[in-house]
């Protein structure tokens, strides 16, 4: 892998060998925290996003890299002067040895890696993908579950804009006997390409219009936020789903609950508290999947000696 | 000490540890420059303060540790999607060992204390406590004087919305025969709270109306910028009172000059360069006195090896 | 040297001197990457812009140096409060062993100097000098053509506020045998102050009105962008000058082209791939001769040991 700028073009072998090495750094942190000494890695942000940059870049310094950032590229950039995406990322390169962009434009990424003479990670790109959030979403599934075959997962919220359930779904359709259920707000069915993608890999969807019609016994239960901000149909009357004790009550004691974050109301704060809440350690698996991939990919393109 | 939010539960003989520890960073900065190799520190500001910011990170990097920071959290963040603080730290200290915080509401510290897992700074909480201000604030009057017990010293400006000035007499009102003189701009006067605590810590709290009446010997002058930004009466006519080289001129030759910074104009210029203003090395006093703070706060979450 | 803020005092034997360290660290840049351990860095940007930022920031970490950083000192600072640019130095410097700083005044760089105790870099000030951008663009041509002595270059686009291109003309006068043709978009030509200039040193300054009238056999082709934001005369009609193809189809095999970045369309993409077409190499040529330029100062100031 040279680049990671979507969950389509991953194989599962791709996948098992970056959790591997996540697994790795999440015992032996010592052992990387030195890895990418003398490299410089750069995020640049155009859709500001504190959180994922953080991580992101709590991954640079814990792999002992130097890192330059913006977090507002599109206020305060050559952009504003009319750069191109492909002018700056050829200027970047020159200045850093990777590059981890978030961009507005759905092929961002892609226009990226065109140019790139430098790693790129997709970081989110507008409406399309963020794949990172899918990566550490599967690591989390993984990790609680001991394997991905097998999982049965319910996704809800917002299946129309949500991205993170986009990607994830592609990475899932990479393991054998998956089981999805959908139940979206009114409004914001999962697009028609998705179904089609999981039809096509033989993956059975199932759609679902309340929570009780979800099997009690279910593996995962990933919940998303509405994203308000996407919306077109702005006068679109929104019907929040929100998760709270009580009707979380009739699940089983290894039902998961899984959230991208940030969260508002659709998960109740009562909750938080419960063992089966993995939402706040699924954010900090956003550290060592990320280490595991900036890691993976500074290695294979500069040749690094991989004495770790 | 795990976290460092106000200045009402610090003890005497804590500050003094602390000053301690910066003393020693002062004459062996080298000794503390690998203290922190391998962890991270996140410094959020919900409310810009490039000063505040700048001195944070400087300690952060002077100390070894990794920096990962947000200058306009409240702008640029999941802040603006709706998350709660409570959930920014939740996830923010999976990425950092220790959370500095700058935010726009007075509990916003205690609030952040009370869900977090790593240790927890505060740089300033909308118009309630700056406690590292008044940190750096006592420890330049105990460098000064030798002593902060039988400190005598006039506040002035804005004694009734600058922040500074309030954890000041809380840090004040550890030591022993301390005098205060307040001269406020009018209709900026020390709210009743802050008196009545001073007579409980039966500190000798005198008002004062003019700068004439203040003690021509007195130890310091702790001038601060009337907090325009925070004027809830904006039909107050603020008639400003500004220190200069005329009415400076009957203070006594240790009668030092003291300042929180930014100034507007209540400090002359033409004082700068007097022997007996303090201001700009008090602002310098930030990184010391703030390298002491984290590092022996972390020092003590995280059982490091006191070697140092 | 003891800071770098103008193009104007730097003497030919400066220059060399730095040209030289940046051709070591191309060729060892291992040995420098810890050659400032222990310092700290300071980039203050009053005005933003990324890539000036970035390059400088990728100098400072690939020198082994801490950096602190502000993109946008102007909306989030002590300035908003009314803080004057002296007084922000003087907090600073306390901070950080060396101030890199962009402000939107041309007089801001001097300024800064009369009251800093640290080396001082103008990374750019208002309608004003640029100097470490024509180092760059002075060392790019010397990489390129083996020595700077002899150089004809033409110098396009807009020679009224592009204050590259002065800086590059301050900077040309230190060799002998320059000769500069100017073709400038219409309305924008290069002020008379910098004819003088031009006068004064024996530099043959050619103004021509056609590209056609531009020697086919010319060492290096400027192209600048026009700064729109800096228009004086808002209704002055634009008529621009694009490189492209075509009309650089006439120059000779070792005519190259220069450019400042960013550029919108003043040079058509289509020419990227030309080998003659060196602007994104120029513009990577920015981290090595801002970390001579770093180096060579702290050295200086500090009494590093020159081991390197």
């Amino acid at each position: 892998m040279l680049n990671f700028i979507s969950a389509e073009n991953v194989s599962r072998q791709e996948l098992e060998n970056l959790f591997s090495i996540a697994d790795d750094i999440k015992e032996n942190r010592q052992k990387y925290s030195k890895a990418l000494n003398g490299y410089v890695i750069a995020t640049i942000f155009f859709e500001p996003s504190t959180r994922t940059r953080l991580s992101f870049e709590s991954a640079i310094l814990r792999l002992g890299a130097g890192l330059i950032s913006t977090e507002n590229a599109l206020e305060n950039a050559s952009a504003k002067k009319g750069e191109s995406l492909e002018d700056t990322i050829k200027i970047i390169q020159g200045y850093a040895d990777m590059i981890i962009i978030r961009h507005h434009e759905n092929d961002s990424s892609q226009r990226a890696v065109k140019v790139a003479k430098v790693p790129i990670i997709n970081a989110g790109a507008g409406g399309g993908e963020h794949p990172t959030q899918a990566l550490l979403d599967v690591y989390t599934i993984r990790e609680q579950k001991g394997k991905v075959d097998g999982t049965q997962i319910a996704i809800m919220g917002d299946l129309k804009y949500g991205r993170t359930a986009h990607s994830l779904i592609k990475l899932l359709s990479l393991y054998d006997n998956i089981k999805i259920y959908g139940f979206s707000v009114k409004g914001l069915e999962l697009p028609l390409q998705y179904k089609e993608f999981l039809k096509e890999k033989h993956i059975e969807y199932i759609e679902r219009s309340s929570l009780d019609e979800i099997p009690s016994d279910i593996d995962f239960i990933y919940q998303t936020r509405v994203q308000m901000e996407r919306l077109e149909d702005k006068g679109l009357k929104i019907e929040p789903i929100i998760l709270n004790k009580e009707n979380f009550a009739r699940f089983s004691n290894h039902t998961y609950i899984l959230h991208p974050l940030p969260r508002v109301d659709e998960i109740s704060t009562e909750l938080d508290d419960d063992y089966r809440s993995l939402y706040f350690h699924q954010a900090h698996n956003g550290v060592p999947t990320r280490m595991a991939l900036i890691y993976s990919l500074m290695r294979d393109y500069y040749n690094l000696n991989p004495k770790i």
